[in-house]
């Protein structure tokens, strides 16, 4: 079991609290002979690093994470990395006033039920701190995605239901580019500023912003995923509900296909030039019964806006009794969370697209 | 791993082709001393039994489940529970001529791909009727969930764009049985009678439709899920996306979330007349951070149209040819496979609920 | 979980009573396009039927498995195999009498306690019988042995203190033939012949002998077995202690190694005229840090006398009362079951070394 | 899968090579509320510390572990425990000269075989080094078992062909305290210092010693461990030959069983004074079925001798020409590695009694 534990042969275990002395993650089965430092985990953990724009909580946190194992002369050795970050002295001391409160929109009313006992510290271990072990070991994931040529992103498509204009796929790299250049994360620049003009009033409103992240990968062989319990979708479903705050979950056409009809539905195979089997649109979203299709795999997620808002709000105490709810002084959170969540989406993503292609490989003799 | 598994304590594995000689599941860790006979296996399964209306296939098959093994003297004895369907006799030689032809929106291309050979007849293990099996282990799992005096009930909430209105849960089995009195399960008669002629209506035009389930589960405990990887959503967002045709998973506000403020999406914390803690919405739809909180459960489920139409369509066979596809004579396909979907996705989140109270009980001394 | 399941990869989930309406196994992840039939099973079940000799219990069962699933054209398909095992029909009746009491050396205390009921007709769940499901998927993982060209065999090495001589292991097949051309699995003639003798006598006296088995397998690659807590002699070491009646395993020097100098146990390392890294001598069995060497796997399980014994034995009842256990009239049992245990070492060790191959796959990139 | 992690409820997971940064253990699962600090864990790490006495390595480290994640105010949370142990600044240039030999009785070359790549300073991850998280994360366990009033200890049996005489186990403090107050963990002093005579005169002879190690445990309940696959015995078993250096495993009578009559071995059932259903004798061990009886568990491990030995010894390179072996000098190596596995053995012996409690919980309704 271990709640804590994602995936099955490339295999991410995450620890740590808030405001502990650190997290980490230890990631089993990686493949021997990948090339692999610190650096490339760094490169990526700054892409959910806060405190760069006014759309993103102001602090100043930078994660320098280190692999504690499982490299040696600069490769992998098949040995277990560990992964570690080790946490910037945090003043805890102003939680202490709502440490009896249940906090709106937050775990900590179920964390004091399930175990009798709650880190309330910048919320333990259920802080979104938690995500950085998932970036720092989709970066090793996207390492092994890229050694078999495989690409992938992810961006916000929508923002206080203001959607940016169909994306081009044809070079994902350029998406990606352009996506990580904007400052919220989203490729559409005019779709863009528009989103960030309603982060803004949101903030000044002492309000939160929710919204949609899309995610892209090509180049996928024909053949991940397995039939079944280990649907490519499915496995998706479950890591990307596993993010703090999601509320949803969609692949290819998604709630909309429940509107459609199955003449529209159906794609059509077709054969490309070079005599591959493809479909003439991917309204499937890049999988038929579980398994890749070699066609793009297209996905989207759905954040709540973040729970953590300066308004006051009305709620109880672990007595029952009715209390005002008031963040602390000082307290530093993010107007829209889906913007951060980015790089979390792609890291899980890359996660189990990587398990899924060693797992294919034991389908055939 | 073992893709044909779903679980961890209360864990399923179901086996069986479409045109085999039958499909079946064995249930490990069902706790000992539970009655159980055949009967109440196939009271559950003759909810997804087609060809009673209009409104699904016109197939006759009846399916009568065996407990094989794990009872002794009406009682569950901790042993595992096999449950075999035997297969009426099947006449699969009218799937011979198709057998070559890629099927839109079916799985015989990836299938074929990952393994290099499909049992054809009649979709083999990608067909729908793996899912028995699920309804014939989610029997057992709701007979645990009523010792708890847990209830559960799924229901159609819309097909074609068209919606019920907002249902009235103040008593879940009164809208279970609205909904099971239902031919196309949806407990609101005026939209069922509304959708009820648009499945006619694409059934006229050899197409199909799609739709949406909604399913809720009322008097959970706190505590239910896990942090991190194994929260109770994300369990269920992959139960629900490994059921043929779904397309997406929401829970509580869902993509809706995305349009919404944090002062507006904050459940604000309330103490009942009783002395619990409760929220007076249920924008979270019975999780926080991943554990139930006492409320209503209550996500939704996309499901796209029916694949099998009898309009033709293109495709191409397995030289990549390009060919036309018809149905074989004699197929008979649901017009809208949402609807026998209703005691699958409810079956789906009995068994997870279940695996999480075995579960939960390791969280404390 | 899963207590009734076994392997990752390559996985085998077991069912059924003794005296239920049959037992099963589903194996899960069998690579597609392995050739089989029922006639492939069968033949490995053979061996461990009783009856033929007065060696073991005179019970005529004659076990015919089925493959309900997951082969077509005769080949698998990737999708779960299933294989069932009707019981024939058995006279429950008789163990009525003594289904109150405390059976010596059996495990319905254990049972009783553990799930507060028990079925008792023929050991249930706890009878030897559940093995033939191991044999029925052994013989699935030993044709897939084949193909990589590994043999294995098992063999009787010692029975009441009677050791064969050494074996020899140029040709395994050979072995493998006059072990099954022995009626108690001993390919050492002279020492069969009294051990032979040894069984009769404690037969004779209402008594039973306990005995040891060795397994060798060769052609192994390097490299099957994982580091740390996936050794391969780890998972032998378990599948060997799960098979009823065992006591002890050890893996090439074995418990010997304990009286031996570094100097004499250290396996020297030499280039054989191939080119290839061998070691001269073999006190390893076959492993060094749990990862197989290419040398001959070499191990020894050893089995309790049988249990049950017609001889009248002191024990209590359900409340605690004195009483005398005596065997049902017509009860039939093995004098050793040592010696059909035989084929199950076999299929455990066939079922273990096939899952490390396909795990090993995923060690390099 | 994940070949680093041990245990399905309560799991560890382990990572750290013996010359990189630090080792460490994440154990997830671990029930919340019980109290827990580093010096709970630094207690049992130093019953493995080497360098006391003359019969182990003259290493000086001394291991500090440090809990950085799952422990709030002196308790644990539920969350996951990361426990981590700096490494000391190790020279790992000795290991240069040696890095292209095979070394006898070492993993090089199966690991070298296996990924491609092999850290070979200090052994790397196939260094015993890795059991420091074993005894860590046993701490833990301890205390667990320590909260349900489990009494455990594991001692020196035999060394050389010594044997120790038959241990008292009518109080296991007593016969704790006396092992740990042994230098060699036998508490047999007579036999001890026998022992002790063979261990000199072996590192005299630049040699090393072999060894058996038996554990014991009292108190258990009832019901522990699963039918089938998951035994008591079958885990320990696994557990037990996970632990570097080890050939054997029995479990009560063990490998003597099979020289034993039925009617010798079979455990008489009576009741005790309290009223509680006991077995007279205890051929089994502790366990009946694979689930414990509540009489005390007893088993033994085979350690073969210590294959790093200061004799010099034939050998290949990686090229397959013929060398000679020589240990780096200032090597410093165990003479008798059992006797460091004393607390081994104990702590995996804890980590599976832990997992099988909380298993356990789930039986029955």
């Amino acid at each position: 079991m271990g709640s804590n534990t994602f995936g099955q042969l490339f295999r991410i275990t995450t620890w740590g609290e808030s405001h502990g002395k650190g997290i980490g993650v230890v990631i089993d089965g990686c493949p021997a002979n990948l090339p692999l430092n610190d650096e490339d985990i760094n490169r990526e953990l700054e892409k959910r690093q806060p405190g760069k724009t006014p759309y993103t909580s102001p602090r100043g946190e930078k994660d320098e994470a280190v692999i504690y194992s499982g490299v040696f002369e600069g490769k992998t050795t098949g040995a277990p990395l560990s992964i570690i970050i080790h946490n910037k002295d945090a003043d805890s001391s102003k939680y202490e006033p709502i440490k009896d409160l249940m906090r709106p929109g937050h775990a900590n009313f179920t964390y004091l039920e399930k175990y009798g006992i709650f880190d309330y510290r910048g919320g333990g271990r259920s802080s979104a701190r938690e995500t950085a072990c998932r970036v720092a070991a989709g970066a090793v994931a996207k390492k092994i995605l890229a050694h078999f040529d495989i690409k992938l992103t992810a961006f916000i498509c929508e923002i206080d239901g203001i959607a940016m204009k169909e994306p081009d796929f044809s070079s994902l790299e350029a998406l990606r580019d352009k996506t990580y250049a904007s400052p919220i994360f989203c490729p559409d620049e005019t779709a863009a500023a528009a989103m960030m003009k309603a982060i803004l009033e949101a903030k000044e409103a002492k309000d939160s912003l929710g919204g949609i992240i899309e995610c892209a990968a090509i180049n996928l062989p024909v053949g991940l995923g397995d039939p079944v319990y280990e649907k490519l979708e499915a496995n998706l479903a479950k890591g990307m509900l596993s993010i703090p705050a999601t509320k949803g979950f969609e692949i290819g056409s998604g709630f909309a296909a429940a509107r459609m009809k199955g003449s529209e539905h159906n794609d059509a195979f077709i054969t490309d030039d070079a005599g591959n089997i493809k479909t003439e649109t991917n309204y499937a979203g890049g999988t038929l019964g579980g398994i890749s299709t070699g066609m793009p795999l297209l996905f989207r997620v759905a954040f709540k806006p973040t729970s953590s808002i300066e308004k006051k709000q009305k709620t109880v105490d672990t007595e029952g009794r009715k209390k005002e709810f008031e963040l602390p002084k000082g307290s530093r959170h993010d107007p829209c969370v889906t913007i951060r969540a980015v790089p979390i989406v792609e890291a899980m993503a890359a996660l189990i697209l990587t398990d899924a292609i060693l797992i294919n490989r034991a389908a055939k003799l």
